[in-house]
């Protein structure tokens, strides 16, 4: 990305091995994450940046330290690397792995992924074509969604609201489900997403926002809020009516990357008396069960792509996703 | 309170049952809260107001609808009246009751306790004398600080530490350690706190404050930060402090009760992926245990009191805390 809104395919050179941890991988599939938009849009700083942290692939070259992984393997790893052996990934939160660094570089043929150990995981064979959607999904999106719900508390005979239905907010629903949510309210106002997210697992819709979003959830919930809330856009709004729509004791759960500016009254949210959780998801303490559920095809979470672009077009996949005329666009190579 | 800094004991009229689920209780003892030096100290609204939240006591008389207690029991009641049946006290969180309210006046003889059957916990007997202070603890600041301590996941291999080394921040201390916590670190620069707080079950003391006070807690914890922060102020020093200590993945549970202006900012939140909680504290859930503990002598919270007055010399009970030579202050009648 050039600048806000110059997005170019051009040639680079070949990333080759430099720490004896690191793999290099050639993509299979990539794709553009929500959070691109935001450089796309201005609203974060950009200078001829290599865009995308979401990938699948196929091990090309290792270095002599990996030992998880051999060349040729299919793997799906997180957009956050990390060695997965130190205290703070054995506690689950391996997004903030104390060697960790975000992903970079990803929307491309070939990508280097440093502690290639603990970051990656290969897949139980090369994968049937129609799954490679749904595990790349798995490396962000699905992921996110994922440790969001799972941050709500979503579960049996619970009822979770859902703000935010982009690609994020829809996987939250296909979350919740699984994890067995009895009620998923979905927040929606577009027709398209609101479909996907009842096909996700979505039982109601509420397509107003804010206090009245609020209110339209309490009504759902004899007036209490939800046991949980996946919070999925990151602006003031959003995470006010979060935490305004969970119930005294319920979960907040959100992964919208919350930008400068955004600030949450202590008082309201100490006599909101919710618990709060978030930051960017340890997709890596996911991975293997999810891997396994497309596996064996329980989930389908690639429907979240509705557009499909070749690598050299990901301009107009920007464009797109910027102008809503997709949810989330995949990259073919 | 006539107005802030004005506290006068004066005859009011006896309360009476008005619904048929009050009880109306005789106290044995009293107390004063660090939160009643907001309004003390001008920070809160107060005009001729009364006074006092923490309570034990005797039943006097009881309404149609009481059957949880006689008349003649020996009570221990929470801050936060609480139905005890409703959705949300059934799932713990009784300070956020559909019929919940904050109790106000027991400052005083006598005192008329809604819900009476959810509010209050009868003892076993009739307390001995030197379980009085305890029990009175209970009824808020040891239940605040036992339920932060619960927040902050304190228990068997945690690390926790604790801002604020008030009545409440030592009760955490105390709570941390019951709860099994391996490591206590108390941050306070006041000698005789200090020597109380070791006494709770603190293993180490931090004197310093902010990002000092962080880095402290970081060198004590091989980088990291605690597994789990209590906060116990309710300032945006204390709170960013509570936040900033905590490992990723880590647990604060807030209890300082936050003022107007107090803001946190989601972008520090976002990154720094702990688990929040916190708000009026739910005391009625831990009654039952607390009382056991206090009745086998397994604690003694009411060591916090380091000043004992009777009830006609208030005045002095809230000079003493709002120059801090008290902690906190019981008031006998």
């Amino acid at each position: 990305m050039y600048a806000p809104g110059d997005v170019r395919v051009v040639d680079r050179e070949d990333p080759k091995i430099i720490e004896p941890t690191d793999a290099v991988i050639r993509l299979t599939a990539t794709c553009i994450c929500g959070s691109d938009l935001w450089p796309y849009r201005g609203v974060e700083p950009v200078d001829h940046t290599v865009m995308g942290h979401e990938y699948v692939g196929v091990v090309e070259e290792i270095g002599s330290d990996v030992h998880s992984l051999k060349v040729g393997d299919f793997v799906v790893g997180s957009f956050c690397i990390s060695d997965n052996t130190c205290e703070i990934c054995r506690a689950g939160y391996q997004s903030k792995c104390v060697h960790g660094s975000f992903v970079a570089g990803t929307q491309s043929e070939l990508a280097r992924i440093p502690y290639a150990n603990g970051t990656l995981v290969a897949t139980p064979a090369m994968p049937e074509p129609e799954l490679i959607p749904s595990l790349l999904a798995a490396s962000d999106v699905l992921g996110t969604g994922w440790f969001a719900a799972d941050a709500a508390a979503a579960g049996p005979g619970k009822t979770v609201a859902v703000v935010g239905d982009g690609a994020v907010g829809l996987m939250g629903v296909l979350a919740a489900k699984q994890l067995g949510a009895e009620r998923i309210i979905a927040m929606s106002r577009h027709a398209d997403r609101q479909a996907l997210a009842r096909e996700f697992g979505a039982t109601d819709i509420v397509e107003t926002r804010g206090d009245e979003g609020v209110a339209a959830i309490k009504e759902l919930t004899n007036g209490l809020g939800a046991h949980g809330v996946i919070e999925a856009v990151g602006t003031q709004e959003s995470m006010m009516q979060a935490i305004n729509s969970t119930r005294p004791g319920g979960h907040v759960g959100y992964v919208g990357v919350a930008h400068d500016g955004v600030t949450l009254p202590a008082d309201q949210l100490f006599f909101a008396e919710v618990h709060l959780l978030g930051g960017p998801a340890p997709v890596r303490r996911f991975l293997p069960d999810l891997i396994d559920r497309i596996w064996d095809r329980t989930i389908d979470p690639g429907k979240v792509f509705d557009l499909t672009l070749p690598l050299d077009q990901a301009d107009e996949g920007y464009r797109a996703m910027d102008e809503r005329r997709a949810i989330k666009t995949l990259l073919t190579l």
